[in-house]
């Protein structure tokens, strides 16, 4: 049994300090790294990756919007042209660090809005994918795991991509398998205890209880954790501690997908 | 005998048009291509890589300074491993355009202020190499012929790079081997015939004559043209003639060097 | 009989030339100036002013996403508060400009996907409004004739601020009274004849013809025009011309608003 | 006797946080507002005159270089017609958030490496002397008290400028009247006991004591203190406190100027 805990890392900007990167990188085992257009800069890319390197973890892409004061947050309408070129741009330049530091990349994550519009609007979807599979097929290409999961997973196969679904074992999930607003009172689940038994239960038997009460199958490949919230350390610590002593090895994605 | 002929392309930026492209690029054998600071965007570099590919040329990367209000003409003082991490950046930008294409990338050339700072600048020079050389080794590195030629390859044989040294026929040169500034009259040679003979002599003899009568000693691999100004389409097809029709094999420096 | 001629002016940025301000100028009543966000920057600006005030040509400010490699012209999904933000900023550049060359800012058109989502969003308008207000109740607020218009009214009126209605002579317009979308054929108009003839019916009569035939009310304030386009020139001044010759007075807004 | 006590503020950008302003705002007497160009965006302008009007202090334009990267510390050679347009634009920036609640512009004190720079340089002193007196010549013009006060009076005086002259109580000053390089050792002093006397004599003799022992005569109107370092609340708070248990009164400078 095995599992990958991803976390978004080197979201710093300049002299704009994001997350607790360093304090956070010794619990996960896949650093979705920030390329320069919704966060990162070039000196911050080239420190995330090195970052990495000595903390021995895997590193990706997470490419965003180009829209730095959104934080990427913010949906663009953005034509499937400008997309893809968007995404093999920052692509490019994560592997570039990787290549000078000896490094693979090993995934792509989109990021915020162009990560959650990507799950529902399959043009976009293939978008990115044409962007990943053009620049190196043998990216691991992250998704959501629920509702979309099928209909994505064609979608990158028939660009020659294989599929990594992530589940968030701190938010809750609606019956349809979706994640729950963070508009909606309860949708991030704080408790580092229930947290860590939610990433268990995901990790082990593939499932998640919904809002209500009902049990969903959506079999994660890795766990998002987050890096930015006070307290992040010790429930990511946690999370990764209570999968390792229930029989849960934890693992890059790259070293089972 | 052989010569190439370089030009700075893809420099336009969203709906923001620069240069004539698709009129220059049969007329040239390598094209640097800006890479998102200084201008160029993702969807222009994609077109941009595509036009080359199409008219059978070389590509390079052209980084910059993180200058589009100034077009990368404006010195800026970064220190060294800002500039590291920049032109790595942009230089797996434009690897990532050139894979998903099949094109290999030729060679780097620094842009504008970049360019002109790191001639005289050992340690900028340095910052430089070291990210062509971390990105790529076998990237030819593209450098002033004259003045400081000898100092430049000394620092990019350090890093294991092999340059290829330029000169720019509608330029005058001063007597110590360095390109009059644009701010003096005549700096900027506009008669075709004139600068085309230039071309001819530089290609053939590694000679042009100074702003005194004295004759430099210049021996260039690459002559850069100008492909924004009136006329520019004319002036390039020209010298490229002239020198076809002389004996001088006009093709991109990675056939040569 | 008074009609304005309102034009996008200023739109360059840097090293990137778009659009033949100095030709056009002479033959518009009000120039709305781009602020920086999808075009424009500082020098640019100061300049467009400027010529605004040689040309003896009124002013607005021209605010846009913050998007300058879209052009402005992609949504963006922002809250109304960064609208709101956004909007107060770029009036606020402007009106340093003008204060600084002893002009009035006459009044605000949004830009692109700006402008066009906030006729059929109301919160959005009521941003757009509250930023306006705000910095300056006399500012004539620029909105589309048509469909729309009422609804709009009454918003800007709910914020103290006095709205001008502008058509589109070189558009074509549905039943519904809204601009044909780009994407379908026949949406430009691009004989110079018939848009002078479509501009003076729209002075005179406050009519056009839709695409179905059917005569539409718009009675607009303002005409605007295009300054980027080949032709350009030629057009403004038949509208111009048409419109003087046929008892038309072409006078900015702000002299009979 | 009077000082004032001015502090960098709105320094954050989107997500990325800078800074204890609100902590730090009760103890200060004016507040240089970042303006969008080296930090701050129209959202966080807005939030922080906000701020200032609740905590009745007086605020200022803080313009820098464009230059988001390296938060405006990084030199860039602009021509002076640019610095011009840069500062008068941000200006505007500010006063528009300022006109929408009802509060002046008191100042304006330009950022990092163009306040630094522009001391030392008639020329850039000349262009943003320029821009402030254009936009509103009732706005006071900070500037360092030491060595070059006399000559940059002088020039602001010839735009119709008052000009305020700051000191900075926690950094260590040369014999010249400079302040000492960061890279030396001791050149920031983070005693709090020590710094609030420094300000104490800075404020009631005028004086302050040069690296070599020497006594300087600065004559400050204002006193620059930080709001982005650890300890800082506390510093800040007891420079306040210690001034106003010795007689001086901390006021705005427009109070007083």
């Amino acid at each position: 049994m095995k599992i990958d805990l991803n976390c978004d890392m080197g979201e710093s900007f300049g002299a704009f300090r994001i997350g607790m990167d360093e304090a956070v990188m010794p619990h996960i085992t896949s650093a979705n790294i920030a390329c320069g257009f919704h966060a990162g800069d070039p000196v911050v890319m080239e420190k995330t990756v090195a970052n990495a390197k000595k903390n021995r973890i895997a590193i990706g892409a997470h490419p965003g919007y180009p829209d730095l004061m959104g934080f990427g947050r913010r949906n663009m309408v953005c034509a499937p042209e400008e997309v893809t070129a968007y995404v093999t741009y920052q692509i490019g330049a994560l592997k570039a660090f990787a290549a000078a530091q000896g490094l693979p990349v090993q995934h792509v994550k989109p990021h915020g809005a162009l990560y959650n519009a990507a799950q529902m609007d399959a043009p976009l979807m293939e978008a990115i994918c044409r962007a990943v599979a053009s620049v190196d097929a043998s990216l691991i290409f992250v998704g959501l795991a629920g509702k979309w999961a099928e209909r994505n997973q064609a979608i990158a196969e028939a660009f020659g991509l294989h599929m990594a679904f992530e589940a968030f074992p701190d938010r809750a999930y609606t019956p349809e398998g979706v994640l729950q607003s963070r508009k909606e009172a309860g949708s991030v689940i704080k408790d580092p205890e229930t947290v860590a038994q939610r990433a268990l239960r995901m990790a082990r038997e593939g499932k998640v209880v919904a809002t209500d009460g009902s049990e969903l199958s959506i079999s994660p490949d890795t766990l998002c954790v987050h890096g930015d919230t006070p307290g992040a350390v010790t429930l990511v610590s946690q999370i990764h501690q209570t999968l390792s002593e229930n029989g849960v090895e934890v693992v890059p994605m790259g070293a089972f997908l």
